[in-house]
């Protein structure tokens, strides 16, 4: 049996009950380089840990390797979770991975994760739907820039969609991506933010809007993984309480 | 202090380690209607819970007295969660709820949890992105009509922004939805799943395509709460093992 177990964004106690029994019960765990890695640590030391960000040419490890992976060690009869940052289902190659399991007999099982779409944002006190601002939150790949042969996204729909827009994988991209969304007619001083590392102990953030967030975040030394959330609710942050409260 | 805990989207093992561990420290719990309520009856006796779904008058209980229960039992010098289904800050009103204790000058907190958004897709197989079919994904409120004066939504767009949409409050408008965005230039054909009280004892899922969805999910009985999902990888589910495997 494979386990596709999503970690969530990175802190410990972000992770699922049930993802963090499954990684208990696990013979072998097969990690990416996000998520909660230090639970990890914690798992006994007859668990074997593959590191699936690296393989021996320092380069990340082929999906079809990963694959082979899986698949050998459930067909030797061993308990397997494939670790991965965030949910599994999103942007995580996860059915790819469920399909290939699926091929060669495997069964397989998913547990869902706190996505970081969602998550990132909230670190830096930004909800992605707000009442009154948006009724809908668009998360969308960065990884191609948006003018790429082979996107698959209409960056002008997106920009005028109505919703919140979060970008994830999206630091190298963000210059060509705010000028797409300005081009495709959200204004210039839509609210915009960024926050790296979110969550986790080297998180930083950079505010601004569509027409600065580019270069504030480049100022701020935001470097991957990071999310950019641009809409109304980019404007808003974690409330702090007001001295003696309203009633003072 | 008010913590706000996101307990995902029903099945008792999708909460966060945090957020049971909140759950278990609290003396008040004031919940809504989705989310794994089971838990809250694991808690101990000397934990006052308190249904927020209802009023003495049968109705839901308005904002702002949820806001001012909150405000009063933390005052009170308890420890106070407040407990949604999914994650407080996707359609939560959970910056709201913030805002209102911060004025009051309560402390607050956040741990995000599992969005139905995704893991409801993925209780009947799908993710919500898939390499090579969509780079991204909009989740959005059906609560409203698309041509409602209120609506912040721009379908027509929405329709052609390449994305996966995901539509959650939609049981009742999935026919005017369904209705604009063909007009707004997504083929016919397009796959379409609705499923509801997904990942619970009474999951149900209904299938088909943008023109004949709305039909087949009266037709099996779809009611609320139940999510919409529109785009390539509606025509997915979970892959079953192959006999013997590939090899045989």
């Amino acid at each position: 049996m494979v386990t596709l177990v999503g970690g969530g964004p990175g802190a410990d106690g972000l992770i699922t009950v049930d993802g963090l029994l499954a990684l208990q019960r696990a013979d072998v765990v097969v990690a990416d380089r996000l998520g909660p890695l230090d639970l990890l640590a914690q798992l006994g030391p007859h668990v074997e840990i593959v590191d699936a960000a690296k393989n021996p040419r320092g380069s990340a490890m082929p999906q079809d390797k990963i694959n082979d992976l899986l698949i050998e060690h459930a067909l030797a009869g061993r308990e397997v979770v494939r670790f991965k940052g965030g949910d599994p289902f999103v942007f995580g190659r996860g059915h790819e991975e469920l399909e290939a399991c699926a091929a060669a007999g495997v069964p397989t099982r998913v547990v869902p994760g706190v996505s970081s779409a969602f998550a990132g944002p909230a670190a830096i006190g930004v909800p992605v739907t707000h009442r009154g601002a948006t009724h809908g939150v668009t998360v969308v790949s960065g990884h191609l820039p948006p003018d790429h042969p082979n996107s698959l996204v209409d960056w002008s729909a997106v920009a005028r969609s109505g919703t919140t827009i979060v970008v994830l994988m999206g630091v190298a991209t963000l210059p060509a991506i705010a000028d797409v969304l300005r081009a495709g007619g959200l204004p210039a001083t839509t609210p915009a933010a960024v926050v790296a590392d979110a969550g986790g102990r080297a998180q930083r953030e950079a505010r601004g809007t569509l027409a600065t967030i580019a270069g504030t975040a480049a100022d701020a030394g935001i470097a991957p993984p990071a999310i950019a959330v641009i809409g109304a609710v980019a404007a808003l942050s974690t409330p702090r309480p007001a001295e003696g409260g309203a009633s003072a």
